[in-house]
């Protein structure tokens, strides 16, 4: 297989434990974690050669940052080192009907000053057949933002597929004016797309009845005319421990619907999305694409069950899952 | 608003970590409780003010225990440092069919020895519209009986609102001759009742069908004709990590049932009736009579995903779930 | 009540925290368990009388291993310090869709070259009126595959009551020629048998459908003469966190069937079918047949929510589930 | 060896984790301890015989602090259940400059009241050569001095070796209407005394210099003629972290002085003593005077390095102090 | 006494726990300090009314940071919530050689923006008859160096006692232009003043040699007049786990040189200037000068056995050791 | 610099925390080990390429030791999975008087029975300038000291210079008929060798006064023809807390002494000899001999202060240590 590209701000992670509320925590657990890192390093630990590109501060918490790309296979050579700060987040991990809360703790770090002519672009895509992006990276700042237009424009140009995720974040997009503009330059380059009813309205006013992707899909394609895969994930939240989950994928002419699953205990959702899109992006290159999609969504409904942003499942747990052993048997 | 007044024991609570069994506790968390303590922390944090009376003893167990009433903005002023011995509690946290245990450690301690003579019960109740009593003051040991009957009697006079739990313990009483003689006159001064069926029967010889309050409720207004208000949580416990949970309100002349909660997997239930009972008082005063139980039993439905005796959850939150939103969504 | 006798191999259990995966674990909890131990300590903890043949390494671990049978009430005194190693395991505990996995590391234990000569059998079995055995011994390597058929006839010819359990592992069984064998050996020489659909396929070539054990239990009593009595536990994994449990006795002219438990969320199934033989045994000798299996499924129930391989359950808390409260009310 | 015999208040004891305050503990580690109950375990641990006479609780926090006497090997049958509660205390853990602080919490505990008479003094007795004996117990209450004395009388009848430690705590003794008088009819059956300078003004106003300990032994062997042996230790605390230790033993005619040790960073000083005088009886049965005072300040130099109230050390690794070897070397 | 008032920052302090390197650890130990909240808390623990002037973010992490004021009875009514992110710092606790690294991260905090005209400073002036203030505010951005600036000289006009702690960060004063005008102007205005050799070499050109103030403070007092009194405290640093620690105090005419402590093994040394601070400002109201130099110097000496930047001792705990009890004796 | 390559077994290691005894751990602590891994990672940590040879079970554990190495950037694509364990080693980590103890558990393990011809060693050696070995892989197994032999010799023939170190285990070479022999022959073609004065007699019969290694140096010079560099650290242990540190380093015609270190209160001395020879091998090719010797002993005397085997430490901080700053100082 040939190499992912990603590019995206890597995070530490601060998450209360044993679900305690913010207000009762004496520590903190430290996990690393970002939509398109997550999605890098869960592509990359099925197999598929990968390369992250970031910026983090020449600090203590900015090396154990890269060693969490390092662990997981992930080529590390052209992230730059600047700026003083890692991005970070607090997470208290919520349970039956009170959810979980995010503090963002992301402004003014390394990431948010990136530039595009820090990096040599000629290494990076050398050998490249698929660009991942997110609408994490175009909230963060205006540089980021602008950042992301110009690589996705590199990455066209040399003909990579290109895939995003619309990630909406109510909490970010401070600085923007338009992003609604925005977003429908970056989604009219892309040809994969992971997409939610929500996110569209607040990027596109595209109003859809949730739960039931084709509306939606049709719009998209038809906005988008590059477009060539939707996907969505549907997540029916009976509460915050109990939640339904399977996804859907539209192409031009077909229409895949996944099964679904029904996860309890929630452990933890963070990444769930981002173990999808990691999944899809190696299943599509791999398998078909009813099975791709099938491998996505066991991907990420075993997400469910681990700590962290980050999903460490192999290929053949996936595969079991996938193909209707949903026992949780204890193999010994 | 004007200030709540409660007076009873702050326990220090001693529970094992991740429902371990007592016998193989190697540690225990500790945090502090007690039934009217809870009550009037959790009025105090949705923004009531509020007033607790207790004997603590000097010594540094004492002093947390009144920096966790502080830490929520309760009037410690007329705590009093006598005696020997914080009370204690020990709880062994139960999940799927083993349900919890509670080891009681509280005879002879400081607060068990209370005499109404020693506070200023003129600068306590200055100010205060509303006096919360429980079932479990009494039981703790004659001092503590007589203590809270000179108290009622001084709020009567004060035409203060009365509100009380019935909480029957079996573990407690002991010491008592007539527990259905104290607790009658307590009750027949009282205007806001939370009771239960069990409670009922144990203290008043009153049977009446389980999951149906109307019955109970009418007997009870009849006996006690200052009772304005009958309020009853209904739990069913399909197992120690599964309740269904509601309650209903009975006034002279309405009946409200509140939305059922399915709550599932149980963190902590310990101090669930006293978030309803705290919730219930803030929201009489702030909301309408349904909206009112419905604040309280969302509130209290919340209270089983909280570790430790006391509801940490905004009105914001309360809200939230009793207008609908169950999803326990992340929010970010 | 006379004394229970078995032989096993007690191991050091490693397992990761909070569900974590191995590839997360910094630490590991460290307890003690092995299946024929297990039963030994769960029937010990009823009240029955019992004793333990072993060998353990003479280190601080292999005491540790020893204290473990000691507080629980365990006879120890003829298990033998012999050789260099623990046998340990490491368990990643599954949750929601993840099954839990187990590594061993057992191989050239202090257990694995054990010799039934190094024990004085007119002493263990003075008193004796019920050995156990369980299919892993005869997996662990010849030697404790040839102890198990030399002791198992010693008990045989002082009429002691003899049961089994199958215990199929597919991890183990590595050094085996003909495991069928071995297996119809020992069960030819059983009275009481816990059998299971998979475990009788692999062993006995005897295919059957799950979850009904009526054509099971009848090909092997034809098969086994001396089988009195067939037990068969049924676990539907509806996944890691959620199984329903529940099981079934036939004797020769009697077909018994136990309630059924609804158990989520699973903290530790590790040990079920073991508290179930462990308060089988008991049971049978303290109660009629078809309470004894109540008995055991309710022990078995309870035994999900304990962490570490030993039920630490009281009779009273067995028959409290077993006549039907499943509530998991707090007792206090 | 014959058995030794000795009876006390085994308490639950919390104690902070590193060295936090009080005021900052969320939890506490739980472990058993108590003077007596620790010299028995101590003198079990290297091989006497023992059994501890005492009265627990009936509940689980009972039946666990049984279980650490079992794990030592004590013989328990002659222990009552009677009673509501367990004493216990709170340890804070000092360090440099900051000494420790502890807060019993053991008034009316289940110890409290014990009576002679629940006792079989013949079966207790049966096989002892040696009864131990601290001044805690007769501090405690009236009915647990009287207890001491009625007990004290039935071992001298027995010609049963008597030992004691005197044990001064400021903090008990409330009851007391005359500790001297108590306490010196204590000592005047006693053969071989653990006295203190500090102690030994409190209690029988004879008042000496520190760190030399000629003076008092005579005083005591003067007014006590039972008195074969003073055993005195000396502690020099140059912080709370670091302490000089040393021990001396007076005999009729001879004076031993025994090597002493720097002791930092101490773990648990918390038994020390108990740890010298279990180690103490011990040696003195098996060793020579000169020897066994060497064997028991070696000993307690090393609880020094252990955490809870009993010191878990061999016999071995005591005598490798002893003959010289203070390097703690690795072991491997 | 009237009341302290100080102003700074108050950041999340984020720490590995057991002296692990940043790049091991996976959790933090999360607790509240900053330099001038410090000084006020421990005045405010021994009864100097004290109030902290800050701003806080909006969210559970301000929320949290201002329950550790209210825990310690600083009043907090003019604290100001705004902005997006509570600064915080990470600790590596050094040992041995190797010493403790500091990673801050408090660029664009909530308090960085600070502005005088967002309190009413006639109110937090009212009844305070000294104000503090540190290095450390006028380090973090041009706007908190003005602010500090501002509020100096509304403190000197009101005829309040000022002192100050230099403080010198060489990670912090990115900003600034000219830290050496900047601290003149702020000492200038101040009377009693915390000062280091090393600071002083920084900010204002003025070398002398470690460890013998007269020289330095002599210098200070010349070229400030308005000094009245300079304290220095002096550390050896045997190594990180061993500390000499002592400190002088200078006026016009005296020169007061305190005892001397030997400090092993440090615990946290991080806030031992604080407590020193805090200790001598309610010192020197209470007691004669000498005395208060002593009862500071021991103040922090206690601070360096106490987790978290926040000295948690009693003014009974430190006359007991200024008097010159270093023993660590248990108290019991 | 050209690389490192060095082959051995990769334990993980199970600690207890807190200097817990063994017999009290209820959890350990997991990371991985073993001399020469650790030497390697050392040296790779400074900067140093370098390639590690080693075999591994393919299971969980044996992933995870493996990120071990790549995360300090070790070369693991040599690295054979095979087999059906990984060598384990329990650690007790002692304090004050109480010394270390390491329970072995690495019998039959993977890397037991290791051949030669599993490896490409043209790939191996390919630019690599130096070969290390400890004692420790011949100890092992008969086929891990052939397996030695075999590679040393291709080491020699590819000019590659050679170091090793002797580190004697008393708890292994069980399987070897001649010890003496086996490690005469590797020492025979070793050009640096790290001696110890007890390993010298236990291997080959050389009896010299501790402390002092000049006639210990000469001696094993004189039988060790290629010898060019014999290095020995000396440790004085006055007890587990507390121990001198320092080193010499013996050429053919110069004698290097280093400076000497006071290492309290220490936190981990295993793999102290580890992180000198990783920090000597990097020094030696960076620096003149002198400083090569102090780098080496000032790293190792920072690696008493890390968890875990590994020395997590720059080479900034190596030398600052080296240049004489032992102050332990806070860098903020």
């Amino acid at each position: 297989m040939k190499k992912l590209v990603s590019t995206g701000e890597l995070l530490l992670r601060l998450s209360t434990q044993n679900h305690l509320r913010f207000s009762q925590a004496v520590n903190f657990d430290a996990t690393f974690g970002g939509s398109e890192a997550n999605v890098v390093i869960n592509a990359a630990c099925f197999g598929k050669p990968a390369e992250f590109v970031t910026v983090l501060p020449k600090n203590d918490l900015g090396n154990s940052a890269l060693n969490q790309l390092k662990l997981c296979g992930v080529n590390v050579k052209n992230i730059v080192f600047k700026g003083d700060r890692l991005g970070l987040y607090f997470l208290e991990n919520g349970v039956i009907n009170r959810g979980s809360k995010v503090i963002y703790d992301r402004q003014n770090s390394s990431f948010s000053n990136i530039q595009a002519e820090w990096f040599d672009w000629d290494d990076i895509f050398d050998g490249c057949d698929w660009f991942h992006w997110s609408g994490i990276t175009p909230a963060i700042s205006a540089d980021s933002a602008e950042f992301l237009q110009i690589v996705l424009k590199k990455a066209v140009e040399r003909n990579i597929t290109i895939s995003g995720d619309l990630n909406y974040r109510g909490n970010l997009w401070g600085y923007a004016v338009d992003r609604q503009k925005v977003m429908s330059e970056l989604v009219s380059r892309t040809n994969v797309l992971l997409a939610g009813h929500y996110a569209c309205e607040q990027f596109f006013n595209i109003k859809t009845n949730n739960y039931e992707g084709n509306e939606l899909s049709s719009k998209l394609m038809k906005r988008f005319p590059l477009l060539q895969k939707v996907a969505i994930t549907n997540r029916k939240e009976i509460n915050a421990s109990h939640n339904k989950w399977n996804a859907e994928m539209h192409t031009q002419d077909q229409i895949y619907k996944s099964q679904e699953y029904d996860i309890y205990p929630v452990v933890d959702r963070v990444g769930a999305g981002d173990s999808f899109m990691g999944a899809l992006i190696y299943g599509l290159q791999k398998y078909d694409q009813e099975k791709a999609l099938n491998f996505a969504v066991a991907a990420s409904c075993l997400k469910h069950s681990i700590s962290g942003d980050i999903n460490r499942v192999s290929e053949e747990e996936v595969l079991k899952l996938a193909e209707g052993d949903r026992s949780g048997r204890i193999s010994r």
